[in-house]
């Protein structure tokens, strides 16, 4: 049995901090590391690049709309030449950081409102795919479980990794339960760790009516936004490894 | 007899316009094009690209201090480790969509306020130099003819070019005139023309002062930010084919 | 009979031009300057403030969604307290700078997306109706004639005035024709002055498909952002004063 | 006897987080709000103006060179006309969002590079004289202790409130010693409360060479970007009220 666990990295920005990156680079083994349209900077990026590679953790582009002030959760109505040339754009700078740190980029992962809108819009899923493939094909797409996304980008080409993430609630179809409703982000360690070594074993998941839902995903996401989250990613590990789950990347 | 000739490209942004690249790219044989931290954005980036591209044109960074408001030509007290950063990140940028539009960037040239900063500040120089040696040393730095940079940059190692201005009046030693002072830019196409097959011939100028000045340089800036500004650089290259000077890359 | 003109000015940024403010400045009678979100940068949107007050042009708030690298056209889904704060801090940073050139901010006229979006959308019209009570209930509101947001900004208490577009086609419905239609944008200067004298006198146009529209407006909009837009919009004030329509601030 | 004590707050931005300001505004009797140039987003600002009012806590403009990367701590050598507006536009849209959350600003205090660089360079400190004279000549500037700037702004009119550092360290000439060097930040809560005491009560401190140095400051600048900053805070507060020094604002 083998995961990839992967984490949000790199989103630092001037004179703020965020996350423990540090911790987080001893937990996962897939690094999504911002590109600085929604989060970081060149050196906090470059640094964070640093840690990956010294840690041996796989790096990916972290790739979202170009919005700072919205830490790229806001719906933007992008055109389709500024997603592909911007996705283009964000994944070029950080093979270029990548490289001066001593490692590659293997993946993408696009980021807060993008990530939710290609799971669905035919249109900017196009658009991600067509940047992917301008720039290297060889480039996994990291896509939502169970979301359309999945075949476009395996339709165009691309290899794709579905992702699940640990401390969230599914709907009976295999759906997020929105953020807005009770019980959507779930924060007791011991059953998030239950959960995701079923997702693992059985590839399945008990949905919010106490339902079964079948979830095929290749990676699961992991938080290091606070304290509370990276103590539930790093309890998740060592219920895998006990468990006798090897952690590794999709792209190792 | 051959010369290169550059000009600075790719600096729309947004809803702005600025500057004839399509004209331009009918001129020139490198383009300096813009990596967004003073101006351009990633599709007006791209559209360049591809017009130089098919152009025949050569691609080079035009690599800024983070300073839109600024248009990079303010000087900003940068940090060594930042400044490393942000030029790789400017560099990566460039080279995915350059990937993404079928070339490569082939050399670097530094923009406003830094590209004046590194001709004498040893340290900021020296970070720029780190930077492409950390990204890609093969790259060619562009410097200020006569400055200490070219020698900083080729004893670490660098492949340096060394630049002229087409419309710049020169001090006796060999520096710019200051834009402060009257007389600085030149405006005659005729002269400038005159000038630069000088440059080429005999690697002398006319100094401010009626000297003689010894100026060694393998590429010439044109200008083409205005109507007026694109004749010159139109009627240079005329005038270069007239008199039998090839109009070539240092990097073709 | 009287009628305002109004344009968007101040939106020149860092080093790029935009639109004509010293030739608009003689023609309109309400100027709509950019606020920096989405163009203008405060020491010009200070020239242009001076610039109007010597003209005798009355200034509004062109407030916009936080969006440089969209320069506001892109729809952005913000959340109600940073629209609304987002409009305070617009206008109050327009009232610092109106203050500092000897003139004052009379009235609101939203930008771009933000423009379309709340003549439709109740929830965002609410967030911008919000934002004027709490920084000044005294500023007009400008809005698309014939939406909407006319109504329930009257019902919160706002005055508010319509507006039409001089080089806009409409609808049998009085809605305007959308930009990507063909026919949507007139160029006929003489066309134009026509349609907008008929406006004034009698309060109708000539839709699309030919049939009389009734358009109740209290200021046209007119464009300077090209030497063809300028050359409309002085024809249209040279016609209006032949005919003897004072042109004149609806805030005057 | 009685005594301001200032500190920098609404620095968050977007999705990061700085500093506790619920925490520092029972503590303060003066908060420097930041204005969006070096930090601050408005939504955000609007929050710390809110609990400012509640509090009973005087707002004053943290202005700033726009620098968000840098988060102002960089110099930049910015053109007269552009910081004059830079600075105007900063004040007016605090004023703005002040006067929604129904108080009004009272000061201003500059931040970080350029708060350091107007105590000395005359150029820039005129500049900032000069908006704040345009924009409301009634505000008070808050100025280094000891500094040439005093003079100047009082010579130009301006009400001016001299500044010390609760934790940092001086040098037998007044100045603070440099952040480069050993034992500039001081860290003991007891010694820094003793410290601020005898600078209420005799006007002096201990230099770093253990002479005594005379320090002129009518309010006192302490931190809250981390518990331990909080606390030395909340010490100094509850040590002047035991030793009947009152805390008010210099502009209450």
């Amino acid at each position: 049995m083998k995961m990839d666990l992967n984490s949000d990295l790199g989103e630092s920005f001037s004179a703020w901090r965020m996350g423990d990156d540090a911790a987080m680079l001893g937990i996962v083994s897939s690094a999504n590391v911002a590109c600085g349209f929604h989060a970081g900077d060149a050196v906090g990026i470059l640094r964070t690049l640093r840690h990956a590679k010294e840690n041996g953790v796989v790096v990916g582009a972290h790739v979202a709309y170009n919005d700072l002030p919205g830490f790229g959760r806001r719906n933007i109505d992008v055109e389709s030449a500024e997603l592909v040339a911007d996705v283009i754009y964000q994944i070029g700078a950080l093979q270029g950081l990548a490289k001066a740190a001593g490692t590659s980029v293997r993946y993408v992962k696009p980021h807060g409102a993008l990530y939710n809108t290609i799971a669905h819009d035919a249109r900017q899923a196009k658009d991600v795919i067509t940047a992917i493939h301008e720039i290297d094909p060889s480039l996994v797409l990291v896509a939502l479980a169970g979301s359309p996304l999945i075949q476009w980008a395996r339709d165009a080409g691309l290899r794709v990794v579905a992702e699940a993430f640990a401390d969230r609630a599914y709907t009976p179809q295999g759906a997020l339960v929105s953020r807005r409703e009770k019980g959507a982000v779930l924060h007791d360690e011991q059953l998030i760790a239950d959960r995701m070594l079923r997702l693992v074993r059985e590839g399945t998941l008990e949905a919010v009516d106490g339902s079964t839902v079948r979830i095929e995903a290749d990676s699961i996401c992991v938080h290091g936004d606070s304290p509370g989250a990276v103590s539930i990613a790093r309890q998740l590990r060592a219920r895998f490894e006990r468990e006798g789950v090897t952690i590794a990347s999709f792209a190792g």
